[in-house]
């Protein structure tokens, strides 16, 4: 398979959450022009994507929606389980923890640490919060593979170094802060404030637009 | 000011954190190539970057921390108070109104609803939380800009559909569904499943690489 284009992979999460809903309703082919109305693209561009993987579609016939749903799938990388443990058990790391989509998809969510003495030891639908003081261990002793961080950005930076340092290679940071390390390490950033300022510039742009 | 890109508009935000940590440091001036070396992008895409609003760096003099912060903050629409509420007031609900970054920004959480009984009347920093059933004229009767959708796809179109029939014309939307409005309602999306499907490519991308 060639290297497909970020742009596209950008796209990709969007075209699994349609085609899964179709599925789900039991449609079991969908021509480029019913998809593209469905999702607000154009014909072309879902053609242009879709032929990056190469013989999902057939002209005149449309594409199988369960066949297209379990490829682009298994792109995505959710066709192998990913063991996550989650940092920061405030709100956001609960929401993150009890988030039902990711369950059905392959996530199997390990643990959660927190350092709050009110929160370890709680019961949760994965298991009693953990003392963050073990995770160094812990992260040594299971597979784990993703990281999500939903903690401050003060104790963030620091936490997930050593965390490398202990084999961790993928973060999910809701931090508030960038983390640098070498390319061998992925991080995806999910900042939370960057986009309500998106949503803000949005809103000033339309408002002095009509001044 | 002549229109700005998407792509820059994408990246002030994260600008406008750098400067405010700086700012907070009490460093006074920076110069494009120190500000290169803090957020790991070229000089010469800053100075870019940078000059699309014009007269903020002077050669070899570098920029005003707190006026290009200043500034930044006015184009990101952050200069004015920006009444929300919330719409979902589970784990995630909660974790957005208590996101401290917010409240110093201009950001007033005006109420949270929810349709559990359980959560209505529960005391948050933000007062009680709401019945749903109120929302609308809530918002017909208070001047509520944005509504955080942080609730399950399923109502959340339909309320939002309701709620731009109140007046709302801007939704900051964490349900797992693309809401279709005409251009007059702003919508900035935040998909978190997507956000970790990107993450999960990423891993496998890098496994491929590696047979």
């Amino acid at each position: 398979m060639n290297k497909i284009s970020k742009a596209v992979v950008t796209r990709l999460p969007r075209y699994y959450r349609y085609l899964d809903e179709l599925r789900q309703q039991n449609v079991e082919r969908i021509s480029s022009k019913e998809l593209s109305k469905l999702m607000n693209v154009t014909a072309s561009q879902i053609r242009q994507d879709l032929n990056n993987f190469g013989g999902f579609g057939q002209q005149g016939y449309g594409y199988n929606v369960q066949y297209l749903y379990d490829e682009i799938g298994k792109l995505l990388g959710l066709d192998v389980k990913h063991k996550m443990i989650i940092v920061g058990a405030g709100n956001l790391g609960q929401a993150i923890a009890n988030y039902g989509n990711f369950r059905n998809r392959g996530f199997e969510i390990a643990a959660l640490f927190d350092k709050n003495p009110d929160l370890i030891g709680k019961k949760t639908a994965h298991g009693q919060i953990l003392d963050i003081a073990d995770i160094y261990d812990y992260v040594k002793k299971h597979n784990v593979e993703i990281v999500a961080l939903t903690l401050p950005k003060g104790p963030a930076k620091r936490i997930a170094q050593k965390l490398v340092e202990c084999g961790v290679k993928a973060f999910w940071n809701f931090a508030h802060t960038d983390l640098s390390f070498s390319d061998d390490i992925i991080v995806e950033n999910v900042h939370l404030s960057e986009s309500l300022m998106k949503l803000t510039y949005r809103i000033s742009e339309k408002n002095d637009s009509k001044e």
